[in-house]
């Protein structure tokens, strides 16, 4: 098999995958295991799970690989042929981001810390298959800006982005007249306000449909996460955040909708399968046959639509306000909100804490149009550090 | 405007209209009256409403208007003004539905009178928007091998097949693996089979969503409206019938669904409005913007899906059945329908004879394939004279 010795078929995508050990980063080498003549490993980042990388990298035999620390890149060397290239740290990491041959990048790095080589990646005209949400909402504008200059294409691997860009397959953009975002509405869907302050760390990290990291399942149970994605699909869409509304749908099967000037309302449905979104946006715009058990809407039975309530999920609003406020605000919002998760996490600071702390983090900044990745980064420094400040107060 | 005096701007398509007086061709009107500019009808078929063929006449000021007979065509002829010249009949029809200048027809004629014109338009390299479900029921496989050689592109009307050409804009035809057509289930969903024979035509001519005329609304009481339009489905789509999965949806809001090869399924959504497909096949594949009401889906809450139950719906595997098993079987079927539900109509047979007429004159007739229009009729007149002695024996 080509891929095994490490060639490239004249079909051949060759992709770099940043995040090769977290969730998205498995289910993409699964979709490239099962399509061996249509993609090809050129380079892998992947942080402390050095075990999980060293066997992704015997079994894909990308050409450069590159880990968090120096310590594991040399117990990894030590175990791979020397036609891999073994790196560590930020440097590294760029490296791998900048690996002259690749078609597409997977840009599936968790945090704050995926931004700067996605964004080198694109200046370099690669295209991005973006499953790092902090991309577009730390710097959306300077991104979307740098991406549209060098040509290059941003395929959501986000459920419900995916679902947005599959609805809008073969429309022009001034056709779309509102985003319907759907949401699962967490585990605290149905709980009460005056229960919300007593939720533990181990009550949030209950995802009723999806598998997936701490931080973005409690994303999830605060509504955080579709806030995000409302910033998110602003940028990757260019659609004003007012023209995007989420729709709580507790039965995760309808991944979004599409509402055109016409009328008519254009939704993508699935079973919950990262695979499916990957996938598309490894082979945009062709399909792949995955062979994945088809959905039975007769077993599903019934699809039901809520509004979400503001109230009791003030994090929601707090998004879609700094979705609307600017750029740097969404890069606070952002920031405070990973420091007020890692808290709660750690069960310092309360749930309800959570959007106080993001909310007393933006009542003190000033939202300002950001010209260089090092200024969103500033940003996003001082506001990590306000917001701790911010939740020690209520410690 | 320009309209009026009857001129084109560049911009402009030529539509001819078949059955202009109709529910179709009212509402298609009514899309040209919003796009003056985008839209000029050059030519119009009627029937007997001969009023308001007038009214129609005089707004829209067609070159060419034919109505069905003669003493209507000299009644019409005193009242327009010279540029309009006014025919009758089916050599009126045909020459209507001929227009060199055209570059649209609309086919909306009801019943199988449709089908001639509507063929020879395609003969005559003419892109069709095709609401006459005849068309392809009797004759699919010729109307699409004449298409496919002028390469004629056949917009669908039915909101059903309009939902499913939105649902597969972009992609290729072996994406897709099937297609889930929705039907709101008739006013008999929950109707014992028991109870089934004693429902009076007044009773089936209650539809819980659509306003249509009254072949039609029988047709979607016994759901064989479902199964004709899964044989038109399968011609204009090129999909195997047993990739066409009807789904009983009472809500009538998902218009239809397609299932791809990687799992995803794309539904179209939309408030029951016949201007929404009707607008899309004058406009493809660009969309207007007709100002209507948005969806809610807050309001609509639930949105639910059932099997549909195929022993107290006889007709639906009837069709099915038609459409797996050779061209001229769907016409003996179409025709026996036609039949019965007139007899049903003027209380000669009962609702539950209507399946009845239909599976006898089925098993009478021999399926083969079809060359010629005039083959297609001739199967068409034998069916419906076999049907009428098969109901008179049951009278």
């Amino acid at each position: 098999m080509d891929l095994v010795r490490g060639r490239r078929t004249e079909l051949q995508k060759n992709l770099v995958l940043l995040g090769a050990t977290g969730s998205i980063g498995t289910s993409t080498l699964d979709i490239v295991a099962r399509f061996p003549d249509r993609f090809h490993v050129v380079g892998m980042g992947a942080g402390r799970n050095v075990r999980m990388a060293l066997e992704q990298a015997l079994r894909f035999r990308p050409r450069l690989v590159s880990v968090m620390r120096r310590e594991d890149a040399e117990w990894l060397r030590s175990r791979v042929p020397d036609s891999i290239r073994v790196l560590h740290g930020d440097a590294g990491l760029m490296e791998v981001a900048l690996i002259e041959e690749a078609d597409l990048l997977i840009s599936a790095l968790v945090g704050a810390v995926g931004l700067k080589p996605t964004f080198e990646a694109i200046r370099a005209g690669r295209h991005i298959a973006l499953a790092n949400k902090e991309t577009l909402v730390m710097a959306g504008a300077l991104v979307m800006n740098e991406a549209h200059k060098r040509q290059v294409s941003i395929f959501p691997v986000d459920s419900e982005h995916s679902a947005i860009l599959q609805c809008i397959m073969g429309h022009q953009q001034n056709e779309i007249r509102r985003i319907l975002l759907t949401a699962s509405g967490g585990p605290f869907l149905h709980t009460s306000k005056s229960r919300m302050k007593d939720i533990r760390p181990e009550d949030a990290l209950v995802h009723p449909t999806w598998k997936m990291g701490s931080k973005i399942t409690v994303d999830s149970s605060t509504l955080m996460n579709k806030g995000l994605e409302a910033i998110e699909a602003k940028w990757l869409f260019g659609i004003p955040i007012d023209a995007i509304d989420v729709h709580i749908h507790p039965q995760s099967i309808v991944h979004s909708l599409v509402e055109f000037c016409d009328g008519s309302v254009v939704a993508h449905l699935g079973l919950p399968d990262m695979r499916i979104p990957i996938a598309f946006a490894l082979s945009y715009p062709e399909r792949l046959n995955l062979k994945l058990p088809a959905l039975d809407l007769f077993e599903v039975g019934r699809l039901s639509f809520e509004k979400p309530d503001f109230e009791r999920f003030p994090c929601l609003g707090l998004a879609l306000e700094a979705g609307r406020n600017g750029d740097s605000m969404a890069a606070v919002l952002n920031a405070a909100n990973e420091t007020a998760v890692s808290l709660f996490l750690a069960s310092r600071i309360r749930f309800t804490d959570i959007a106080r702390v993001i909310a007393d983090t933006m009542a003190q900044h000033d939202p300002r149009p950001m010209h260089e990745i090092s200024e969103v980064l500033e940003v996003d420094r001082w506001a990590r550090e306000a917001a701790f400040q911010t939740a020690k107060k209520k410690d």
